[in-house]
């Protein structure tokens, strides 16, 4: 069944609401496309509990979040036709995290994808400015202030502590996209999820 | 009980025998100290059978695998002082993996721990040369070739495509470590994980 049909509970990452965004939910755990994906079907995974900690989650908790990462990226590296996955977890503040609950960063990845942004580990870059932005860039969609596509600023770099290498991102225009966008997207990944085996 | 007291079994990380840097083993995990960690307390957790993704764990190693990083990370943050911790998995040679074999960076996080190379999210940049040089470091250090610390070459540096941020890095002289010191370090957590709680 498409996971989300007939959803009348709202979603929440941290203080947003996501629901339009969630493609699979499990009893402990769910996922979500992202407002701007790094890379083609760059998604999130989180506990439904809202915790910042990865310590905070229980062994079931924990458990069902990295089973569900397996199964995500066993999907959008299908999907998307990648061949590895780059998973990551800034667990607290002092690691990069933005938005005080548990999520895992699931990211597709093929051979030479990066090139033009500087190769394989060009990833982190990219994911320094998503995640240093991440909170900012879900703030400013719910105030509807990202309509230039530019959310970053000088106060969320500097904020954020990153390197200089990263502000090329916002050259290239990375745009938040749309909840209609997002919403086709997760509809497209929750179909897609049915043919994943549950283990 | 010391977790390694009386192991007998060399323990493998991909095609590398690291038996003196393990400092725990769970029925289908492990967790190891680091050749030449990022930071204090930069630690890895792979499970017992050697294979490359994630997605050939089975549903039983994925959970043992993610519980052991939890605990082990609770542990490492205790132990070393930190507020937070960054982990990443490089899933697949596209992501920048290096060591065919399942594994989790683990690293413990403080306030402006990396200030001085170039704020929080550098640990990416230091995560980029550690992976993209795990291999090669592990090869050096087996063929003995590391006595001068500096164990990179350019020809690592262009396999491995990652960017010019890196090699100041290697300009810092981080070294591989003895087997000794690391040994040294894995029988000190080894004891603190015994302070952990199972859960």
């Amino acid at each position: 069944m498409p996971a989300l049909k007939g959803a009348t509970v709202p979603i929440y990452f941290g203080s947003f609401i996501v629901t339009p965004q969630v493609f699979l939910q499990t009893p402990l755990t769910f996922a979500l496309v992202n407002l701007k994906p790094i890379l083609p079907g760059h998604v999130l995974v989180s506990p439904r509990r809202v915790v910042p900690r990865v310590a905070d989650l229980t062994p079931a908790e924990t458990s069902d979040l990295f089973l569900t990462v397996r199964r995500v990226g066993r999907m959008v590296e299908r999907v998307y036709g990648a061949s590895s996955l780059n998973i990551a977890v800034q667990d607290g503040v002092h690691a990069g995290q933005s938005v005080p609950h548990v999520h895992a960063h699931v990211i597709p990845r093929k051979v030479a994808d990066l090139d033009h942004r500087g190769g394989t580990d060009a990833v982190y870059d990219l994911l320094d400015g998503e995640e240093g932005d991440l909170g900012k860039t879900y703030r400013d969609a719910e105030a509807g202030t990202h309509a230039d596509g530019v959310v970053k600023t000088n106060e969320a770099a500097s904020r954020s502590g990153r390197r200089s290498g990263f502000p090329a991102v916002d050259n290239e225009g990375r745009k938040p996209r749309s909840e209609e966008e997002m919403r086709v997207e997760a509809e497209m990944l929750a179909r897609e999820m049915e043919n994943e085996p549950i283990d």
